[in-house]
């Protein structure tokens, strides 16, 4: 129980990523229309898993106190966030770029967040770039868990886990040639969320997600891996 | 990987927790019927993720040593209860108030334990709380993952959370303003069983339970949400 | 962020194990044949869950660094292994037994190193012999949640927990007896191995495989447990 002294990643910082990933999650609760909307307490409750999921498993991949557990700060931001962002869902539904948006600049700054805090604590360069990308996505992995969605590994894998792995790679490799952290995570969070948001402008995802329905229709009907455990 | 000095939890309550998890557990499981009755080892499986499920979750959020593992007896107490409670399944299947009550008492204990030793370990109100409401839902939400169920977290939400978080909010509360610990705690777990016995009585859940199920039957058939991850 | 100076699996076992894993999960993820095969990034991902996941959720029970992030060779041995296994199931799709025998000495090593871990960590024998099972059937379950196939516990209880639990048993009972840690290690996971394969040849775990499906199905129809959460 004893707090890393070596690295703290500024409240304010930390706070915006939580509350920007809470409204976030909130508008993504609220795309379910019609009589499948979630109440107010499955509002939050996505909401806090969007914006301190991410803190979370990379907490406790690194084996150190959950920050985001040491002060009210966290979880208030992460509820009222939820909160604000289902109020907006209801004026801003169909503005499908705002919910984009944010979560590019989301899982850019839980990487970047998660790299810095893992090469800190004196992780070799490779496990940095892991922690952070598990950051980045993490926190979408454990609300699809919860919501019962298939969980989006190839949605990730084709989109997600390799923007937030390149910003998170550049972090990690500039601050290996001896750049500032701060400077190299400002270009990490960039890095991750322009190529997030290219890859959605110009549609490079689509292939997998229709690849990835036809396998699981197929897995449930008939197809049986060789082995199943 | 040192032991908490501070916090214990006597072994006796926690085992006592464990046990009526790892009962409940096994009433669970021998919910489904015929057929579909679940080995021996399957019903033990899941009686002791409920049974020691909530703790490690605790634990893992506090970042302390597994106290469920520290000892020989939590294995062997959530096993054996599991075995009891399918023998006992046999002969009170259909008794629901057993396991109804069982549940409200066991999510009460979990989140009593789990608020208290947050508490102790000097968080602050708030993510005590949390803590507290996740080592109560949590074996329940594993047990979900791990059976293939929908993952709950509406039920969750419309019923656990809600009691759950009382009763922890009330002891943190009491234990805010002065209060005794041991004596907030036993106040918290009365308030958690008595918010989770009334829902169950007066239906308060069912409509929820009900939208839940329109709600994912129309997700996978045709609705996507605006953004998937 | 200490090391555990008492206990030292080598480096090269544990590399091994990573790799036998990650080939193996390769494997696994290539059995969806036709146009169901996963992309390469699907493949390293499933490939460094199987290599990986048994010991990040053994660091995670014992509360320690996880091991398998202090080093940049376990990412690159998963990843890289991942890739072979993805290339030599093109050449070896049909040889079935290559895939379950290496699944049978990789549960055995993360169910060695495990329980070798918890004892030398001062568990008693029931929890290291629980701390060994998780690692060794823990990678395989992440897959399957991350997969969005059936979380296989019921498969996992009639085989694979069988066939750790055993050798993780007489490994923990044989060092209670003063035998040597290093040399109970191999006894374990020779038992875990023989164990799992007599299980396939004589085809111990079908009749547990068949009922697991007709419950299933029969839950998502109809059957709803007596409590729901």
């Amino acid at each position: 129980m004893v707090d890393q002294p070596l690295f703290v990643i500024p409240l304010w910082a930390d706070l915006i990523a939580v509350g920007l990933g809470g409204i976030q999650g909130a508008l993504f609760a609220s795309g379910f229309r019609g009589q499948r909307r979630l109440d107010l307490l499955g509002v939050a409750i996505i909401g806090i898993v969007m914006g301190m999921g991410g803190g979370l498993i990379r907490d406790l991949l690194l084996n150190t106190t959950p920050v985001t557990l040491q002060s009210n700060w966290y979880l208030l931001t992460a509820t009222l966030a939820a909160l604000l962002g289902m109020l907006l869902a209801g004026l801003f539904q169909r503005l499908n770029a705002v919910i984009v948006g944010l979560d590019a600049v989301v899982i850019g700054l839980f990487g970047a967040f998660g790299t810095s805090k893992a090469l800190t604590l004196g992780l070799p360069l490779i496990p940095a770039v892991f922690v952070g990308v598990c950051a980045a996505v993490g926190g979408g992995i454990l609300r699809d868990m919860l919501m019962g969605l298939p969980t989006a590994i190839m949605h990730v894998g084709s989109l997600y886990a390799v923007a937030a792995g390149a910003g998170c790679l550049v972090l990690a490799g500039a601050h290996a040639f001896g750049l500032n952290l701060v400077v190299a995570a400002i270009i990490g969070v960039a890095v991750t969320t322009v190529i997030r948001l290219l890859a959605v402008i110009f549609d490079i995802s689509l292939p997998e997600q229709r690849a990835l329905y036809r396998r699981k229709v197929a897995v449930e009907t008939s197809a049986v891996p060789v082995i199943r455990r």
